[in-house]
């Protein structure tokens, strides 16, 4: 059956482009998330078009069967683990960036396309694609697209779903069809496209992408401000708003994760404090809205590092890689909740507390503008089984606190598969009913992406 | 049966809930859209909370009654008109501010909270809620999240979906859900949230709206620009965009808009010139950014009017009423197309083709910014029935050539009744039907707003 199922869909499809002996899709079976299940794909596919797309929507709907779609695989909750017995689908080939406007500011790409590509193809323009994901320069705008993707730039730019205009989706039955406008502002009809972002691949596999554009900011101003501990650094992030000032990037990173960065870079950012404020302001106004940082923060007791332009682009680029140069196993668990601005400060000390009570080890970076967390919380593996469930109790208690004080579960990774387990802490039945219903309304038959991103019935 | 149903549906109310005598029901039969279908409520209902909403749905379900929810019925494109037999639900006793959470940065009101009172609470903690719809001092929170009501700031701070966090919605049945986050970023589940804004009351009740507020510019600069005619200052939107600065508002009102306004307001715009940019940049950059402005529009032919901070105002405030003044009738529509920015020069220019072949008379204002055009198209009432037939006509056309350039038919006013017959000019049946089959999931017996926002199945 299976081995039938895979010469019927490679009848279909160009010579290189579908694959199926194990070891060749074992490289495609999963994502960087924790795996809860380990699946093998019949087959990998690569689509070069939409109309290949289709060709094989079609083929997996009358043949029931299911399809993972990923890009680069870069995602962190499983959202493009492979699920059983399914088909991959892999469109990392379809990348083109179909068309740049830069009048309108305005960019065309097929899903396939890397986030970093698109921004260096744009940027002789003076504009840039805001959502930059710690991953940007491997991930793909598609696998953005699915799993909403923020970024170090959300606060003030937003995320994926704020810069996507117009969506082109081929449907599970093969349909193709246009969501969106490609205009700024548009309100014809039901937000689709809205829908579709962040829908990780299960209501529809997307094959064009139309991008809001934004300008290159012409001045930028970045502050190192090291603080004692992380508690008076989460303070700082209140103070900032207090004062009114909205950068575009404000990472906070823990004693921990400085001491880890400090061991794989060479640098000595434990030794200047306990925590660190990372700010980036931009625009006309860098210069005024750092100034008024650095008096804020200064008041508070941070120490502003005297600094030039290439110590700051590094901090920034070493926090984009603060979590990146880890992969999550089972002794190790990159989280991402999300917790109201004013809850930081007791949100961080109850973290620490979860980790002390279960004698697991904790680091804490944060999207600190957005409310963001990803505390990371490991055991030693020569702990074994013990040590995961350990790990497991701190992750639960954790992901509990963040909804106690008004967050949730994931802010910007996603629910995929490894966070199912948690979504209906945080919606209610008759949301989670909801999502089953337009589910079934878009894939009647099941086959996108089984078993991620929603609750099925049960 | 009529007078039964008003009488059931009185008795699970207060006494002062419910009206049904024709001169009262009257007030709430229609909003300031253009009537194609005059029809009368059954009854007037005044709901003061979401249990009373329930009731009200819960009895409308079984009893299979329609349901149109209103706020203040400042819409213009007929989305809370009533439709045959209907209960009309007013909303705007519902008007608690419920929470003010300044170091979130985040408020939780009722619908029937009048956006500029949302605005007037969060002054004085340096906090706005930035949608700002022209009718922003009348119309209310519910109306603008069930239009997603743009306005003057939404090309900076985005339309009224960029500062929805979370709703509480009463459904079709009478339950009540809660869709998104408390927080800055989520990405639990399906976006429910921006389903139901922009939905115009045909997916359920919004009965409570937690807004992302922002920070009120530290610095605001108002430059108003004349220009020769209408075609350099839509050249000089696009020249203000070449020079990356995003100003927070950029309007565009063309020679007859500032004839009509110095008509009614005794003002001397015509005489300055054929057409105006009203900008507004704001933030620590305000003044290097109007300083680019200015030197860009200079070098184009525009004149940089001389001016206090009072004029500014002044001239903002006429903007936002250079529509508001007149309500539409079968002999005066005001449009409300998207085009991308790069054909606003050329669009403009089709418009007064458009007006000239049809011999109706047109005045031009525009969000330019956002490539938002309000054209009014308008005829004589003593022309009758052979000047509607030409303003239809010129309508048609200008909707057509804006779909050509790859507009929309409608960036902020949303389809309601009036633009329903456009809609399929611009979305495809595989679009039009998803959005069916999704309104049948939220409102299988199609009791909310019928007839509304979508095309029915034929």
């Amino acid at each position: 059956m299976t081995k039938n199922f895979v010469a019927e869909l490679a009848a279909l499809l160009p010579q290189n482009a579908i694959v199926s002996e194990p070891a060749a899709v074992a490289l495609y079976a999963r994502d960087q998330g924790p795996i809860l299940d380990l699946q093998t794909p019949l087959a990998v596919v690569w689509a070069e078009n939409t109309g290949q797309v289709q060709l094989i929507l079609r083929w997996a709907q009358a043949r029931r069967v299911s399809i993972v779609a990923r890009g680069a695989g870069t995602g962190v909750s499983g959202g493009a683990h492979a699920t059983k017995d399914c088909i991959v689908l892999n469109l990392e080939r379809m990348n083109r960036i179909v068309d740049v406007r830069p009048l309108d500011e305005v960019a065309v790409v097929e899903p396939g396309v890397i986030n970093a590509d698109l921004n260096e193809a744009v940027a002789n323009h003076g504009l840039m694609y805001a959502p930059d994901p710690a991953s940007y320069r491997i991930s793909t705008i598609g696998g953005n697209v699915a799993t909403n993707a923020g970024g170090l730039r959300c606060a003030k730019y937003g995320v994926t779903r704020d810069s996507i205009l117009a969506l082109d989706v081929v449907l599970a039955d093969g349909t193709l069809i246009h969501t969106g406008v490609q205009t700024f502002k548009g309100v014809a009809g039901y937000d689709l496209t809205s829908l579709f972002v962040g829908s990780e691949g299960t209501l529809g596999i997307v094959v064009g992408i139309t991008v809001r554009l934004r300008y290159i900011p012409h001045r930028v101003q970045t502050l190192a401000v090291f603080f004692p501990d992380v508690q008076s650094a989460a303070a700082g992030v209140l103070a900032v708003g207090r004062a009114r000032v909205q950068p575009a990037i404000m990472e906070l990173l823990d004693g921990m994760t400085l001491a880890a960065l400090d061991g794989a870079h060479g640098s000595d950012l434990r030794e200047r404090g306990g925590a660190l404020l990372l700010i980036q302001t931009d625009g006309f106004g860098a210069e005024a809205e750092a100034a008024v940082v650095r008096r804020v923060l200064t008041q508070l007791g941070g120490t502003v590092s005297a600094q030039d332009a290439e110590e700051a682009a590094r901090l920034i680029d070493l926090r984009r890689h603060s979590r990146g140069d880890e992969v999550d196993d089972e002794f190790r668990v990159g989280e991402d909740v999300a917790v109201p601005r004013s809850q930081l400060v007791t949100y961080i000390a109850e973290l620490e507390r979860v980790a002390s009570d279960h004698e697991v080890l904790l680091k804490v970076v944060a999207h600190a503008g957005d409310g963001n967390l990803h505390p990371t919380f490991w055991v030693s593996a020569a702990e074994g089984e013990e040590g995961v469930a350990r790990l497991e109790l701190a992750l639960d208690e954790s992901v509990r606190l963040a909804l106690d004080v008004g967050g949730t579960i994931t802010g910007e990774h996603g629910v995929g598969q490894y966070k199912l387990r948690w979504l209906a802490w945080e919606q209610g039945e008759g949301v989670l009913e909801l999502q089953r219903r337009i589910k079934e309304v878009f894939d009647p038959r099941g086959i996108l992406n089984p078993g991620k991103a929603i609750i099925a019935r049960a």
